[in-house]
């Protein structure tokens, strides 16, 4: 038997950093049931002290994920440590993972410490964690632009008080892969106690090598885990790529000899959920998970693929989820098939009552398109009006109309606080009337800085349109999501998903990368 | 002075071999232009023997670009080799890159040659190209899985024949940086007239490290040329990206210790340029390029950037070519100010009628919307309508309206061929509708493949809507690209153009990845 390489997932901590993709407690309690289908080793839940909104939903997946490992962000201080362990409470295993910047440039810009102050507070950190929980992961931020001699120091020690997981961060994406894998090397063969804990290696993308360099941690460094997000979302340039990652290890399995415990099929489920969930879109030429991944253009690897699969083919596109969209759900079919799907689906609905409106919601799609596949179910669950966090702002119905050589016009009926208001308003377009009818009695003050919309199903003009708007205000950045057939109306229904988040969230205290 | 790394770019021809990133000579043109203001080193423009409109697109492309090598793809034999050159007569530096299988599997099952078949087709094509043109580049397809002993023999061979670049590609994407470095570094050891050709390196995105395994190539091999595409476009998961190779190679110059020629400032304008012209989307999570790429959410992050920049950056934005929006013309700014503008942007129009076209459009635009950015002369120009391609299918108006419990309905007026028809339809949203109004008299019989929209400029609900419309019809996929303040306007624009394309566009022969 080969060693098991662990798939350490931090889409809910490090991916929800990239601005505009911050997530609800449902939205991360979803995306956490399809990394336990995806059999993920470590779940990175979130920052449980950096805001009540992050424990609350740390504390929810704790509860609820049972086979994989779930784990906390927390700085090195005893209130945060303190904060992590109690969301973790209800966890079947449960990680916290403490951190400290060690790069001179981060101990004295940003810190205002000596090295002597982070080296005990790394120590006192971690021996107070070790009281509270048994797995504790730690991390040097910036570690890979940290002084050897200094960082062998506090590794040996915080080894020394127990921590069992040591992550070298390259938190600027600033390696190359084979400085990157010697580094590893080096600290592993420097420190004395160093088997003592499995060593882990944490990528960001900025000059396009995560995988790679993660890969050399692995290969030359000797790390036994990668930790990783879907779709590689993460700040700025993003985090390595689970799918990537794992793809690398299955695919040349010969080079680095290791297994990983996932199912691969679920991959492509889990990208879309993520990217749906988000509103960040995956472009066609990504690796895996991209449209285009696994299709063949040019005549002459069209003729190469019929003849042998192989000559252009080193995956197949089964093995990770890509499968032709499977029409799960018609116009005749029962609340009892809707409801079985929707838990296939990992969507939990808090009550039957909320059962009772996704299922009318379907019911009305249905009428107007014939096939209801499971990105139109996605779509529907996501519609934020569906679930059951209370909201201020809420969708009822939509009149537009534009035409060559007048000015487009729309009125807009929705709700504030339960009580409803019709907004009227021409614009440059519908959808700009749409939203400007929203604000004549809104006023939010906030900006727009992304619009887009994709068809979630394709084939069929019939599609339904998923709209995302993100709106900034007050140095926040939130993402609303809408679909419905008609796209001025799943506008309107994302521009008011969006004043609803910027309304619920508090602000929140973020963390390293 | 140190040594330069050759930048090739293959973005008019790896490129556009994803399914749906076609492009019309003008597109093309418009492209090589940018190309040539980044002052890439090779603009591969095509592969001329592949179908007439390749051809057409090389030639352009050789009569008007001065600074970069102009270089066309073509099979190994004297038919593809002598139309290359024929589209090249008109270029300053013309380079003739030429291929063939050389692994086992791909002369086996693909060509059902010999290895001594291939062998001397190689020579032999080699050759006759050198008579022709001075600068001959050699790649063994799947160059990476062939026999090494054999591929020394074949290379050793065009060496001597006169190929003056060799490139190796890994035409799956299936190699890892260490083994791919080694493996450069082998044949140009074994092979005694190695130091007579420059290496090249042209990696596939498959596994994620297209990247890494390029500069594994130049650093480990001694390759001195990367082959790379502008967002990493390409087959399946793509190219190597250029913008992340050249920022890596300057942000670790202590590394590599090579130089690049490019203008690292027309990054981002030849990204969006790209991203426009083929629907393909950037995610904002893109390396470089994206729209987070230099994006700080975390609270901790902020903190850090703001004491000192370089906690946290590796790279400035503004070094790719990231600003403000510069609000470039308004309703006041006049034909010649915008005539200059369009030449800034490379925008090539074919006569005067045009411009005022073009210009006609602009100031209609600029009635409904305050502040013109160069993305929206981008749109205007890439709007099919304004250029001079003939075109079956022209838009001429459009009314529309949706009410919720109602049937969306909308009425176009179009042209087919110069005459003008309407057409009635209602749908499931307001772009159904309008679609299936076309379709009314079209019946294409198309499959819509993809349906997108991007607001063009962020900050303002105003904001253009660029809809990318992808069709697939006979085997053949094409993007159509429309933008207008009304999306809907813009989907049916998307739609004729998609149209257009399918009806002009003549099948191909496509080429090697």
């Amino acid at each position: 038997m080969s060693e098991q390489l662990i798939i350490f997932d931090t889409t809910l901590r490090d991916g929800e950093q990239s601005p505009g993709a911050s997530m609800t407690k449902d939205e991360k309690l979803r995306i956490a049931r399809q990394l336990e289908r995806l059999k993920v080793d470590v779940i990175e839940a979130g920052f449980a002290a950096s805001s009540n909104g992050d424990f609350e939903s740390v504390k929810a997946i704790a509860d609820h994920i049972k086979d994989s490992t779930v784990c906390s962000l927390a700085r090195a201080n005893d209130r945060d440590i303190a904060r992590a362990a109690e969301a973790l409470k209800g966890a079947n295993r449960a990680r916290i993972h403490t951190f400290i910047a060690t790069s001179a440039l981060h101990m004295e810009k940003k810190l205002r410490m000596t090295p002597e102050q982070v080296l005990e507070q790394a120590k006192q950190s971690v021996r107070f964690a070790r009281n509270l929980v048994q797995d504790i992961e730690f991390s040097p931020e910036d570690g890979y632009r940290s002084d050897v001699d200094f960082l062998c120091r506090v590794l040996e020690t915080v080894i020394k008080e127990g921590a069992t997981t040591l992550n070298i961060p390259d938190t600027v994406g600033y390696a190359v892969p084979e400085l990157y894998g010697h580094f590893i090397r080096t600290l592993r063969e420097r420190i004395p106690n160093s088997d003592k804990a499995i060593w882990s290696v944490h990528c960001h993308n900025d000059l396009g090598m995560a995988v790679a360099n993660s890969l050399a941690g692995v290969k030359i460094g000797g790390a036994r885990q990668v930790e990783c997000t879907i779709n590689g979302l993460g700040e700025r340039a993003g985090n390595c790529s689970l799918e990537e990652i794992v793809m690398a290890v299955r695919t040349r399995r010969d080079y680095f000899g290791l297994d990983v415990a996932i199912d691969t099929t679920q991959i492509v489920p889990a990208s879309r959920m993520v990217s749906q969930t988000t509103g960040f879109v995956v472009q066609p030429n990504k690796a895996v998970v991209g449209a285009n991944a696994f299709a063949h253009a040019s005549g002459i690897h069209q003729d190469g693929v019929l003849k042998a699969r192989d000559t252009y083919e080193i995956m197949r596109a089964e093995d990770v989820g890509w499968s032709a969209n499977k029409i799960v759900l018609g116009k005749l079919s029962g609340r009892n098939a809707f409801k079985q799907r929707l838990q296939e689906l990992g969507i939990e609905m808090a009550s039957e009552a909320e059962i009772n409106t996704a299922f009318a919601k379907f019911k009305e799609l249905a009428d107007r398109k014939a096939e209801i596949f499971d990105e139109d179910i996605l779509a529907l669950a996501s519609d934020e009006s569906v679930t059951a966090e209370k909201e201020q702002y809420g969708f009822v119905s939509l009149a537009q109309r534009s035409e060559t050589g007048e000015r487009p016009h729309a009125s807009v009926v929705f709700t504030v606080d339960g009580k409803e208001l019709r907004g009227d308003s021409d614009g440059n377009g519908p959808v700009d009337a749409s939203l400007k009818a929203i604000e004549q009695h809104v006023k939010s003050g906030a900006e727009l800085l992304l619009y887009s919309v994709n068809a979630i199903t394709s084939g069929s003009t019939e599609s339904q349109g998923e709209v995302t708007v993100r709106l900034q205000h007050g140095g926040r950045v939130v993402n609303g999501v809408g679909a419905d057939p008609d796209i001025v109306v799943a506008s309107a229904k994302a521009y008011l998903s969006a004043l609803n988040k910027l309304h619920s969230k508090a602000d929140r205290v973020a963390a390293q990368g």
